[in-house]
């Protein structure tokens, strides 16, 4: 048996997030059935991370394992064929040890959100980012960004169905910049709480439109309540752009 | 009445090209409806460069008169109403004087040329770029584009169908850079025959690969036959980025 490990990139819309679903076609089953088509093997495959419906990777990783050693750009190669229909591409694929696990053994996750931030709406690019006419300013988004870096009870930016065991997350990094029409914001931790990042990037676009305070941001992340958040920003801005292990 | 010129971004993908067609939708019909439907007026929409089915345009310009005096971002705001369901952005519209005309005034036209020059195929971004799994020497490709710089016979690199009076046109600039995995060749000339870039762009890729040498290029030139020059590029990396007035 070996184990492998697969980077993916894939354009979230047509699919109902990675993991499998009742109602609709996912990430998750799409590659596994190119698995199958190619092995003749039934799979499971394991993601890093749980992206919602219309949320893209540019770095998602995930293993699986084969009864029948195969070269590993050979599989990287056949996934891609029997994928060639759907918006998704394996990047890479390596033999990894058993001990391996794409979600046990990540370090830190890498998310970043785009925001056009421009007049006109979205054509080239439509779904690939969140729409935002009002200008924003991004320096003071950057600053109110500084809040929430570190230890938290992130209860106010987590989506009231989260599972997690706990709200209490470490945010690595979470930087708010700008290149020309596009903010980006980018966000490192070992993991995230369900919708964190949408709920906060939902909350610093208050603060990019002077609706919000550095301050107000404070007071939401204090109260611990979602209610106390800014809505959730849909999810085409959003990208797992690393796992890092 | 007024005449308006107006800034366009489209995804060419879901066109037969700018000009009106008889086996589809074209870009200018789908601005012409918009404005029809906002104004009540039929007009004819002049653009500055007429791109293929496929090609897209971050910047692409075009002029219509209405008799009716109205505010320029009302019409932007109403043409951008019209086309939401369509890959279409109006970026700007202004009141400009009646001698105006996108296309015959135009100093000088800037396209673009994307590839994304890497092992796994296009998810995020499929349809935006030519995919090259063939690792590209920029650097060749550049040294060789100075080749096509200046005033030449571009028969080589002119479609067949091409109705063009003359085949000499002066190429201002011819640059190809790499920015990580995107390859990004970048044209500046008064105009440009018809299939001219993607055909240049086709020939550079030949020099990437290490199939052709600066020399060959030099020599398709001089050969004044399409024949003789590398084949054309596909439409979807090919972008119409700006007007020059």
């Amino acid at each position: 048996m070996v184990r492998y490990k697969i980077i993916i990139e894939y354009d979230g819309t047509d699919f109902v997030g990675w993991q499998r679903q009742d109602n609709g076609f996912s990430v998750q089953q799409a590659i596994e059935k190119a698995i199958t088509e190619f092995s003749g093997e039934t799979v499971i495959l394991f993601g890093a991370g749980r992206t919602d419906s219309g949320v893209h990777a540019l770095g998602q990783v995930a293993h699986f394992d084969l009864e029948r050693d195969t070269n590993a750009n050979t599989v990287a190669n056949a996934l891609n064929f029997y994928l060639r229909s759907m918006r998704i591409s394996i990047l890479s694929a390596e033999a990894v040890n058993n001990g391996f696990d794409a979600r046990i053994s990540a370090k830190e996750r890498a998310y970043i959100y785009k925001i056009t931030n421009r007049r006109g709406p979205l054509s080239v690019g439509r779904g690939n980012s969140w729409w935002v006419p009002v200008p924003l300013d991004d320096v003071a988004m950057n600053e109110a960004a500084k809040v929430l870096i570190g230890n938290h009870d992130f209860t106010t930016f987590r989506a009231t169905r989260c599972q997690a065991n706990s709200p209490i997350k470490t945010l690595d990094e979470l930087t708010v910049t700008r290149c020309g029409e596009v903010v980006e914001v980018r966000a490192r931790a070992r993991s995230f709480l369900h919708h964190q990042m949408r709920n906060i990037v939902g909350t610093l676009k208050l603060v990019g439109e002077g609706r919000w305070t550095e301050a107000d941001v404070r007071t939401a992340l204090e109260a611990k309540k979602r209610a106390a958040g800014g809505p959730t920003a849909p999810p085409d801005g959003l990208y797992l752009v690393e796992v890092i292990y």
